[in-house]
């Protein structure tokens, strides 16, 4: 079976970015990834954008970036499932190109989320959960993560120390991440002391609401080992879904979507989760990332709050050593592209001041809404 | 190379459907399109949901939708190109079943509309549109159309009755289809008499903001035999796009973006435009189809108006003969799969009393925003 490569990347400073139109913002990452890859327009045979559509003023996005980016008259649409939007339109142009409906695909993850005032936002991502049953008491998107958390130290006694070194870990790795949000270190103490957004979340536990875009040219076998010396390999691909509704979850702790598609994406890429060297997981907010290191099997369950201090360079397994959500900042659409191309950055050996050494098979996991979308991959040099 | 078939359908009731949720709307085809396939949930490889996100109060409605109709953990995502959003979750199936990612795929065209005053509509729909350079002047979905019409009409000399015979050929054949939002035959003086929406533009020129789902289950060439005495082959597919903003467009009467798409997939289906026996276009407005007609290549350029005295059962190709968008109702996400259904009814020899006799190659014509998108599927029996 032939492979697909990755042999473009782009990443926009992620922020407040009122200094652009959608298109613009596009614009940035897209230059980067074409001049990466060494080609132009035409030779993109199709565009795919990862988006979540409902927080940007224009609508169908699609239409203007394609537009504006002179990919007109080849196809392009937009895939969305909420904050795993652009690892879906990942998983989409992989199709693409194994049915060999197109050769090489451009994937685009953006997302303006500034427009709009913060109430508004969080109203919006409250109505990604359930709007019949769990919003009219008042759910946003902190309160599912905060119940996940509640539960968790509850089951496993994890604590808000151990939270609070996710984010730390995160601030660390930022200031060395030029396209990340924030450029501060922070503390324990700092996270602790900071505001409660949701019990026992507080306001240094959560990632930021973002502006900001990522783009990848991905390619056939052929023309990936034509256009790169280092073309990384889409080894493994799993997604998978979990139910919507907390009431109908037997268990907070655990995301099911991401044991699902991990445990497919393992497979795929034969390789078990000893073998990964680097990993970009879904760290909306602190709790997420413990979360996945169980979930992932990086580590025992129950033993995830212990695990953070074996997820630094140099520890078990580093993980989100380009800040994560928690520093980068979070533009929905943006974020799964722009795990794909911290990986690849590590894979190609390009990842300059963290840098893994030997990197050499990678993983992101990208989670969409509160767990009911999980989509992960497995990456190789 | 395998085929790809579809060997089930479902289709909702379109119009105000104030009666259900979003999910429970997903459903109602669903139901349909599983019990005409004779396979179950677990059958279902992943789901592909077309739906424009914006319009409705339900964020992310895969989420709600995956769980309620008993599909997790299954994979999902939503696909959106404006008002062809589920020609683009087919055309996501067809690659996902190509690549061999997945056996079975089904396809979700769901859309509530009604939720919104029909000014919020409008305003929505305006801004598919160019924000940020022809909104400011007030632009919305009738005017770009009537715009089309005024420069169809002076370039060819088309006219305003045989824009309303397009209008009266929907409406005869709408009273045919139980599931059209209207069961009423209309009269070219009816049309001409109705208020002006945007100039040439009448109020029956236009097609109907509408609630609606349809369902397709999409398979592999082996378990389409195996599920299905009469699979219906898609043959060909092509996609394209058109520039976005007016200004960049140097002619108004034709939509490049549907020329080049149908180009494509006449190539792959090795078919010529005279050898469809039967086709669903993309009638939001009168003068779509007209255009449609030219753009497909049924008739010569300039032709259309005489056109469609040539697209009735008995004529030369009949077009839309479930009663096109115009007499169904227009619930944008679910138009590209509902076309598709007409035309597998068609292709099976199940349409009743429209049934065109000996039809064995249909196409449908789903076009997004107004004209940016374009995407053909061509099928065979």
């Amino acid at each position: 079976m032939s492979q697909v490569g990755i042999v473009g990347i782009g990443h926009s400073k992620f922020g407040r970015r009122d200094d652009v139109t959608v298109a613009e913002l596009a614009f940035e990452p897209f230059v980067e990834a074409v001049n990466d890859a060494g080609i132009g327009q035409k030779d993109i045979g199709a565009t795919i954008i990862g988006a979540s559509p409902v927080y940007m003023t224009q609508r169908s996005i699609a239409g203007p970036i394609t537009e504006y980016l002179g990919l007109n008259p080849q196809p392009v649409w937009l895939t969305e499932a909420a904050c795993s939007s652009s690892a879906a339109a990942l998983r989409t142009a992989y199709a693409l190109i194994k049915s060999k409906m197109h050769d090489i695909v451009l994937v685009l993850g953006v997302q303006k989320m500034l427009e709009n005032p913060t109430s508004e936002i969080l109203k919006i991502m409250g109505r990604t959960g359930d709007v019949q049953w769990e919003a009219p008491y008042g759910t946003t998107f902190a309160n599912y993560y905060a119940m996940y958390a509640q539960s968790h130290m509850e089951k496993y006694g994890t604590t808000s120390e151990q939270l609070a070194e996710v984010a730390v870990k995160a601030h660390h790795y930022g200031i060395k991440n030029e396209k990340a949000m924030f450029q501060k270190e922070i503390t324990i103490e700092k996270v602790l002391e900071s505001r409660i957004i949701a019990s026992p979340l507080h306001l240094f536990d959560c990632c930021a609401n973002a502006d900001g875009s990522s783009a990848l040219i991905v390619a056939n076998e052929e023309q990936s080992k034509r256009l790169s010396d280092t073309p990384i390999w889409i080894k493994g691909l799993g997604a998978a879904t979990a139910p919507f509704s907390l009431l109908t979850r037997p268990e907070l702790s655990t995301l099911t979507s991401a044991v699902n598609a991990s445990e497919i994406a393992y497979k795929q890429a034969k390789v078990e989760p000893r073998e990964i060297h680097i990993a970009e997981v879904h760290d909306c907010f602190t709790i997420a990332e413990i979360m996945a290191y169980e979930d992932l099997g990086f580590t025992e369950r129950g033993k995830g709050g212990e695990f953070v201090k074996s997820a630094y360079i140099g520890g078990k397994l580093p993980v989100n050593v380009d800040g994560g959500l928690k520093a980068k900042g979070h533009p929905i659409g943006a974020t799964g592209c722009s795990q794909v191309y911290g990986i690849v950055q590590q894979l190609r050996g390009e990842a300059g001041k963290t840098q893994v050494n030997g990197a050499e098979v990678g993983l992101t996991h990208n989670v969409g809404g509160h767990g009911q979308y999980c989509i992960v991959h497995v990456f190789s040099r």
